[in-house]
């Protein structure tokens, strides 16, 4: 089969690689073929915004599907609806928090309390209303901590609105939790659905830094399947949904979800049965789900900025090593590396260790 | 890094997949571009005993290597000796089953009793040596079988001296044994050595049809680790070797040895921590070697002549397909597929199981 990808970043990458060994040929479309994805795969040059170029590509290809949530949710809907996965409505609803949340309230998924924010004066009467402190953040177009602001006091409020007032906001309730996880679920084109076990998350300065997986807790699992479930069913989805959730005091508080394969879903190359991007191929191909069980404990290490030496780090046993094929900037996800253990306890002790081991070669952790 | 691959198999296919993720590039060189190694990657195309071929493709990578162990070792004799990897010398010595056979004996590493067979003559007089039944072999070029006749009685001689007379032969004692292993060893460029869990595997007309791993075998997997650390030292090897052996009343019987990834090694994909494919690149190109521990009880089952349907094989819980995107052939290796269990017990259910529902579909098995 032939895959079309909007979006040849490492998303389109990884997926590529996990696609050949299925004979799933990837075609990306993207602006350059200065990408993670053309290294390994065919691309399209062309605007993913161009709906002439979405065509083009679609008429090449069994199945479309995306690597990046702000491909414009336009494009999409001019082709036909059985051959784009996850569908288009799924993408559009993710774009927008105000969507998001509002659809996370109608299907009795809690998440934090939530003003939409077009003036000045909105923003005064949201604060007013869910009181502070609070997160302003943009409704589109927010990823990695960009485009948004914590109001401790209300002496933040003037500059958070001089940074990002000329978008249409939302202001959220803050949330004081004790942990992030993350669930990623998938469903398959005949209404088949599994989940991975949940991932332990920390982020710093808006990027995911670390990941640890599985988080096990069996009440939590339950219920973020359900919710999972909920989502995935409500949009009749296909493929790869990622929902990550904040807990504070035993409950689970969704945060966002993520149409796609997730940066909180690396671990499962090496530490699940099947990974998350050979399940979105398989789902969005037709085919039969792969087993999602947890083959060990794993932790992900993001590289943020800049690579650690490759040499350096495969000296770590049981160490995997995924380089994008990017070039350095600051801030740029470049790659990242996961840690197999035999016990929760050893892999925690070993990825301390080697964070401590990359911070003193200059890594961002 | 760059790295040239000789032949572009399936084995450098998955060579090639296997170095993405660390940022290794493939180069192959082979006769046409209808390879599964340039669905995947760049090629050069040219005949692989053409040495000006194989020096355009050295100027190109920082290393070559090797997918298939009749690529002439003339041909590599002419590269700079650090740029081939693993060396001429290896690749030449198991190319003739000669000269494979007198290294065992030079390692006290057992091994059938052979006589080299150049005449009519020589055939009589080696089986007046080694008696009957016996295996007559060509010493060069024999695969899956070909090039190699059973003499089980004398009225079997002619036959088997008109079919294969015209080549320098080999002529070998039976030996009856009650099982096939093989072992994979991988040598860094600066002498570290890992060894993989014993595989035990299953021939039918000569082909590889299964393969299960780990076989767990203390005594027989301490003492082919010797053998193993033997040749790899001999040669200074870097890269993955393979050696089958018979087992016959518990002793090991050196066969034969690969000086490259191999087919009862591709288990290792799902089934162990670091697979060989990716063990033999971080070799070649200087870097550690990774874990080797089994990760699961694996069984990795053929496919020869025809692909089973995929979607009727993924519907299988925990099985990894791998088509090497080749056209059908009687005869031809054409993909495979790994089972993963938790048991060793759970595994052989699983896999006589799907052995039949494969065969019901027309597979050859």
């Amino acid at each position: 089969m032939k895959v079309g990808i909007i979006g040849a970043g490492q998303l389109g990458r990884m997926l590529a690689l996990a696609g050949y060994p299925l004979r799933i040929e990837p075609l990306f479309l993207d602006r350059t073929n200065d990408t993670p994805g053309a290294q390994v795969g065919k691309s399209l040059i062309g605007d993913i915004a161009d709906p002439a170029k979405v065509l083009e590509l679609a008429a090449q290809v069994d199945v479309v599907t995306f690597d990046w949530e702000n491909v414009p949710s336009s494009t999409l809907e001019r082709l036909p609806a059985d051959k784009v996965r996850p569908c288009a409505r799924a993408l559009e609803v993710s774009q927008d928090r105000v969507h998001e949340k509002t659809l996370f309230r109608l299907l009795d998924i809690p998440s934090a309390e939530f003003v939409a924010v077009d003036s000045r004066a909105d923003l005064d009467r949201a604060i007013a209303r869910l009181g502070l402190p609070a997160v302003l953040k943009t409704r589109r177009l927010g990823y990695d901590g960009k485009g948004q602001a914590v109001l401790r006091a209300p002496a933040d409020v003037d500059a958070a609105w001089q940074s990002l007032g000329g978008s249409p906001l939302i202001l959220e309730a803050f949330v004081a939790f004790d942990r992030e996880i993350s669930i990623l679920g998938v469903r398959g084109a005949r209404g088949d659905i599994v989940y991975y076990p949940l991932a332990e998350n920390a982020h710093s300065g808006g990027i995911l830094r670390y990941c640890r997986a599985p988080y096990r807790n069996r009440p939590l699992q339950r219920l973020a399947e359900r919710h999972m479930r909920n989502v995935l069913r409500h949009f009749e989805y296909v493929g790869v949904l990622a929902i990550e959730f904040f807990v504070a005091r035993g409950r689970l508080i969704a945060n966002e979800m993520a149409p796609r394969v997730h940066n909180t879903g690396h671990w499962t190359i090496e530490g699940a049965a099947t990974s998350q991007f050979e399940n979105h191929l398989r789902a969005i191909c037709g085919l039969e789900l792969g087993a999602t069980h947890a083959r060990g404990h794993a932790a992900m290490i993001n590289f943020i900025g800049r690579l650690p030496s490759m040499a350096f780090a495969l000296a770590e046993p049981d160490l995997h090593f995924h380089d994008y094929g990017k070039s350095a900037r600051p801030g740029r996800k470049l790659g990242h590396c996961t840690l197999m253990a035999t016990t929760a306890a050893r892999r925690d002790a070993r990825l301390a260790a080697l964070i401590r081991k990359f911070r003193r070669q200059g890594a961002e952790l």
